[in-house]
C-alpha cells in the first residue's frame, strides 16, 4: 500500500511500442533502466502501458498518459520500415502536422555515406511541427521531444542512450530515497506487526516481497520516502520488529 | 503495422500490479511467459498495463480492460501483508463483496501446520464473492477466477505455475501461425521493398527488427498469420526479395 504522492510529485508514465512484447517474442529491458533513471532524479514512474503497433492504439494510449502525468516516454517505432509507425501516431494524438525535420535530416545526412541515405532512411526525419531532437549516439536516427512526450528507439542500447540524454532536460521534484531490509522470517509471520508500522508511518510507502533461500522463505522489506529521517525512523521501527519476532534483520538490495 | 485482428480473434490483457515494477526494482519476469502461453493457445494478448498498489489505480486499470478483452490476466498483490490489496481492488472493481472463500480456507487449513495458518495467512483466502480458484502448485495459496478475470500472483515461480494449471480455462481462437527469416542487410536498404510485400498480404503482420552481428547490422523479419498457406506465400515473398537485394535469407529465431 502507498499513500497518494505528494501535490509535489513528478509523475511519468511509459508507452511501450511493439507486437514484439505482446507476442512475447522479446523481452522488454527498458522499463526497469528508465524506472530506475526516474527515481534517480525525483521522477515517479507511476504507470506503464504495452500497446501494439496500430496507431488507434498508440494515440488513445498516449492521450490518456499525456493528460495525466508530467512527463511521458515511448520506446519503439522510429525506425525506417512500415511497421514503425509511431512518430505518426503521436503527431495524430497531438493534433499536429507531420513533416521532415530538418535538423534531422542534417544529422542523417551527416551519418550516411553519399548515396546510402534512402528514403525510407528519411523517414527517420518525420517528426510532429515543432518536435524537438533527442541524440542517437549509437545509429544516429534521432528520437524526439514534443510537449511532455519524449519518443525514443526500442532497441535497448540506443534507448539507454537517448534516455541518458534527456534526462537533463526533466526536472524532477523530491528525491524518494530507500531502505531494504531483510527479513529471515516469511511474509505470515509478520505481516501485522508491519501493517501497524504501516499505519504509524503512513508517509512512508512500506513494501513486502517474499523469497526463497535454499528452500527457507524470508522477506524483503522496502521502506521508500522522500523524508529521510522519517524514512530511518520508520526502518528502525521494522528491524525492532523483526528481532522482536526471533529474526536478525539483514541488509537487502534496494 | 498490423491489421485490426479479425472479429473472431480472441483477445487478453494483463494488468501488472506492483509497486516494484514501477521503481526498477524487479524485472517483470511474467509477461514474456503469459504472452507466448497465449499465443499457444491462440490467444492474442493485446494490450498490457502496470499499476502501482493503490486500489483506486487497480479498479480503473482493471475495468477498462475487462469490458475490452475476451480475458485479463493480472499479477501481484495476492499475499498476506497490507501491500497486498489486488483481491479487495478487484472485487471493488466488479462490484462484488468480499468473502472468506471456505475451499481456499481448506486449501490454507491442508498446507499450514496447526498453529501456524495466522490471521495475515487467512487473508489469502478473501476473494470476491463467487470466485472459483486458481491452483498454486509452489505454495498453496490460491488464484482466483471472477468473470473474465484471473488473479495470480507476482512471483514467477507462481505466476506460471498458476498460467500453466488455468490455460484449460481459456478457449482460444485460431492459432497464430509465424515465420522468422533473418535477413543480413539492415532495415533501410529493405523498407521499400518490404513495405510492398506488406501491402500484397495486409493479412500477414510483417514485423521488421533490426540487430547488429558483429557490428555488421541485419534485420530480423518476423511473418505472422493464422493461415498457413498465405504465411507460406509472403515468407517465400521476402525470401526472394532477401536474395534480389543481394543477400541470403537464414533461418531466425521466432
Amino acid at each position: 500500500m502507498s499513500e497518494a504522492a505528494p501535490a509535489t510529485a513528478v509523475t511519468a508514465a511509459l508507452l511501450i511500442i511493439g507486437n514484439e512484447i505482446l507476442s512475447g517474442r522479446t523481452q522488454d529491458a527498458n522499463l526497469a533502466y528508465i524506472a530506475k533513471g526516474c527515481e534517480a532524479i525525483g521522477v515517479r514512474l507511476r504507470e506503464v502501458r504495452v500497446v501494439p503497433d496500430m496507431e488507434a492504439e498508440i494515440v488513445a494510449g498516449l492521450n490518456a498518459l499525456r493528460a495525466r502525468y508530467t512527463y511521458v516516454f515511448t520506446t519503439g517505432g522510429i525506425g525506417p520500415t512500415h511497421d514503425d509507425i509511431t512518430a505518426a501516431a503521436i503527431a495524430r494524438a497531438f493534433g499536429l502536422a507531420i513533416e521532415r525535420n530538418a535538423q534531422a535530416v542534417a544529422v542523417l545526412e551527416a551519418y550516411y555515406p553519399p548515396g546510402q541515405l534512402t528514403e525510407p532512411r528519411l523517414k527517420m526525419s518525420e517528426m510532429p511541427v515543432g518536435a524537438s531532437l533527442i541524440d542517437n549516439p549509437v545509429t544516429s536516427a534521432p528520437g524526439f521531444q514534443i510537449g511532455n512526450v519524449f519518443v525514443m528507439a526500442g532497441v535497448p542500447a540506443i534507448c539507454k542512450g537517448m534516455f541518458d540524454g534527456l534526462k537533463s532536460r526533466l526536472v524532477g521534484g523530491p528525491l524518494m530515497l530507500s531502505r531494504s531490509i531483510s527479513c529471515p522470517l516469511p511474509e505470515g509471520q509478520i505481516a501485522e506487526a508491519l501493517a501497524a508500522i504501516q499505519n504509524r508511518y503512513p508517509q512512508v510507502e512500506i513494501g513486502s516481497y517474499p523469497f526463497f533461500r535454499r528452500g527457507v522463505p524470508g522477506t524483503a522489506l522496502v521502506l521508500r520516502s522522500p523524508e529521510a529521517a522519517l524514512l530511518d525512523e520508520a526502518a528502525e521501527a521494522v528491524r525492532g520488529m523483526v528481532r522482536r519476532l526471533g529474526g536478525e534483520p539483514g541488509e537487502s538490495a534496494a
